[in-house]
């Protein structure tokens, strides 16, 4: 982290609502590198804002949403995107004139209504999204390198002010992320195939293992060496989390479900009628993606992803 | 490996018929532990047998499979599925009496079938599956600890004799894996849902975003760290062994297919009509059985598998 800390911090007050995965590791990354002068971290839950205080996340730890954001500069809400509407009511009034709000949630469409009904014209709203996490969740899932090298999405409504956009993407390029700009609606779109769906379908299997007779749950566990526990990665991300992306981007992944369900008929298809030449066909070009993923530095060439107990003695 | 070394070795002469991932790591384990006094590794591919001389992989290796057979007791077929009436119709009438003939592949039902029909009496039939792999093929990619502590499930005919299901079972406890034993028609279903269902499924994804207008290719390579990197993984596996294992598992692969589709439909629907507890309760259950995965040694608790550039601070 040496080499990145800011002389002079980018904000003289920061609001991090919600001290989750995501919360803490900007509370981490934020004060790591100087990126505020005061970082005010608030959770409705005790038990999490105990945590935040062991954990030395933050000097200011509060249950009050309302009062932490009082002559805050930039507030950045990391709760489940379901819970958007109440923490933006809850903060509305006590928010500064020229305040900016944001946001770090997977669904952008829907959050953008939300804070744009809920909050008072004089702040300026910023949503963003880092496309960065863990399987984790909770004060202790988060670290100060999570955004590495990662992308953050921002999605400012049409209205929103240059300079704004400018500091929020200065903050998240402060905290090691590449920044791309898009609308919330070709947002909900991007990720509800490169993220959505895809945690959809490992939510489903891992689901329909479990539930199968003639092969029990041990063997599932056993024998999930041969890719099924590639799938209960993301199957074991936060449930709260994922029932809100899904509810609020309903479109977008329904759309994209059906894509993946035709694909998915037509794969079913050439198995049944033995169609060797399309079924190699298909899982040649697959394979070309990864090198991209993987040359892109998105992805580490590691076999396995590098995961232990077994490694090449090369 | 110091410490597993035999000092007798289990058998006299091994071929290894097939020299990838898999036929390379057991050509170097079997090397590593002393588990044979020759080892003869056999591949059609002249570039292939080349590779493995550089990598002194043996002091035996050839382009001439029915030749590697000779005065063999453990004959082990290292090669794509689709591949083993071939090769057991080549090496037929080269094999010794009493040799053990065993093999790797990811399919048992048909393997079995092609080694009965083209095998002479005379020889043991003992079909093993090593559930261990990586996305990587060819003799680079193998190494000496790929089966430690993975399983390898042995599904010999009922009229094998007990001392050679022994052998076999030995041969695989000192490469370092866990051995289970089961009929070949359970294994093809087991494996179904373990194993060949997740690849197919990720295969299809990655061929889904592939072909979208909307979202480009280059956004779906950025922003795959939302979940689907993940799927590009198994997706990059062998084209022809996977072609392979689904032509010949198709009863399986089909009826497991259609459990996951249901499952799907049942996952579409509740997010449709706004099913939050639905949802949450899949969701939840799903997170659980990660965690027993772990417990048993065959995942790593390191979120996001551990992979980098990003870790923990912790």
């Amino acid at each position: 982290m040496s080499g990145k800390v800011r002389k002079e911090p980018l904000f003289e007050k920061i609001t991090i609502i919600g001290i989750g995965l995501i919360g803490s590791s900007l509370a981490r990354v934020a004060l790591a590198r100087n990126l505020a002068r005061t970082i005010v971290l608030a959770d409705r839950s005790s038990i999490v804002c105990q945590r935040a205080k062991e954990l030395q996340l933050s000097s200011s730890v509060t249950q009050d949403i309302a009062a932490s954001v009082e002559q805050s500069d930039f507030i950045v809400l990391c709760v489940p995107v379901g819970a958007t509407a109440d923490v933006a009511i809850e903060i509305a009034r006590h928010l500064k004139a020229g305040a900016i709000v944001s946001d770090v949630g997977s669904v952008k469409g829907a959050v953008v209504d939300a804070l744009q009904q809920h909050l008072p014209s004089s702040v300026s709203i910023v949503p963003a999204h880092p496309v960065a996490g863990t399987e984790y969740s909770g004060p202790d899932a988060g670290f100060s390198t999570l955004f590495e090298n990662r992308w953050c999405i921002l999605t400012p409504p049409e209205n929103t002010l240059y300079a704004d956009v400018e500091k929020v993407h200065a903050f998240w390029t402060a905290c090691g992320a590449n920044v791309e700009q898009m609308t919330a609606r070709h947002h909900d779109l991007v990720l509800a195939i490169t993220s959505h769906v895809p945690h959809l379908i490992a939510f489903n299997i891992v689901g329909t293992a479990a539930d199968l007779e003639e092969v029990t749950q041990s063997e599932v566990i056993k024998f999930s060496a041969g890719g099924f526990r590639d799938f209960t990665r993301i199957a074991a991300s936060d449930p709260t989390m994922w029932r809100d992306v899904f509810l609020n981007n309903k479109d977008a992944v329904l759309e994209m479900l059906g894509r993946f369900n035709e694909d998915l008929a037509a794969l079913q298809r050439m198995i049944r009628w033995d169609d060797a030449e399309g079924l190699f066909e298909l899982f040649t070009r697959t394979r070309a993606i990864r090198r991209s993923i993987i040359e892109q530095g998105q992805e580490t060439p590691a076999p396995n992803f590098g995961r232990g107990p077994q490694l090449p003695d090369q």
